[in-house]
């Protein structure tokens, strides 16, 4: 990992000064723990990844998008509390930094096959929070990179 | 909309102070601006609303996962020299902000289906700029909605 600091005015400056790779190893942290919850068919887990605090929304594939706390909720209640919802192991994960928000994209590996994820978090009270989270068809090859020309 | 201002510590009373109805105008046009270019198959047009600041993400339904500006504007030159790309609708779209973040999440409606994306904006010298965008398979329905508990 490259780690590009330069000073800029207001907002970036404060973005960019700050100590990168930990905020990184935190909400990388905090991605694995979604799927260790939804694999585990964790509801309680679940529910305390996703933001109290703020709004919420969440696309899951082939359904309608689910906009606040209280439906996506009830979506994740109802597919973890399915004994056959699949296990789903996160690789590739990588995340990009918008000040206290961050982007974390990955791609979910089911038994069924390959999805791609952006799930986007909150920094609240010093831990991040999911304020939002779509999954989708992915082609099973690598993540596509330009050479290292920013921070991821 | 019900704008609900509150007062809080550092970024989030920031984040919650702002004209946000003004806000919400100007980057629901910018995602509107983003399906004019699909649409109109105008490669400048999209290329200039990703941000050129930042590291950028997009997933394309069925694609592998494309990270930094080269691959993600390669992308959206291949599909939009294509003289089949398709003509896209966005319908129902709605924002969230995190301060100077926006994600934006929408039905986009082809001649072939409905997909729901979830588009993320930086703000960037008083525009709006894309820096995640995600494409996949949804149900027609409208969106399900939380009873106005938030901002959205």
């Amino acid at each position: 990992v490259t780690l590009v600091c330069h000073l800029a005015e207001g907002e970036r400056a404060r973005a960019t000064v700050r100590p990168v790779a930990r905020d990184e190893a935190e909400v990388l942290a905090a991605n694995a723990a979604f799927y260790e919850a939804f694999s585990s068919r964790d509801i309680t887990g679940m529910l305390e990844l996703w933001s109290q605090e703020r709004d919420v929304v969440c696309i899951h594939p082939g359904w309608q998008i689910l906009r606040g706390r209280a439906s996506v909720s009830a979506s994740w209640r109802a597919i973890l509390s399915n004994p056959e919802s699949p296990r789903v192991r996160a690789e590739d994960a990588r995340a990009l930094f918008l000040g206290d928000t961050a982007i974390v994209t990955c791609a979910e590996v089911l038994f069924e096959g390959v999805l791609a994820a952006t799930n986007v978090f909150a920094r609240e009270a010093g831990t991040w929070k999911l304020v939002a989270h779509q999954a989708g068809p992915a082609r099973t090859a690598p993540a596509t990179r330009d050479d290292g020309e920013l921070l991821n």
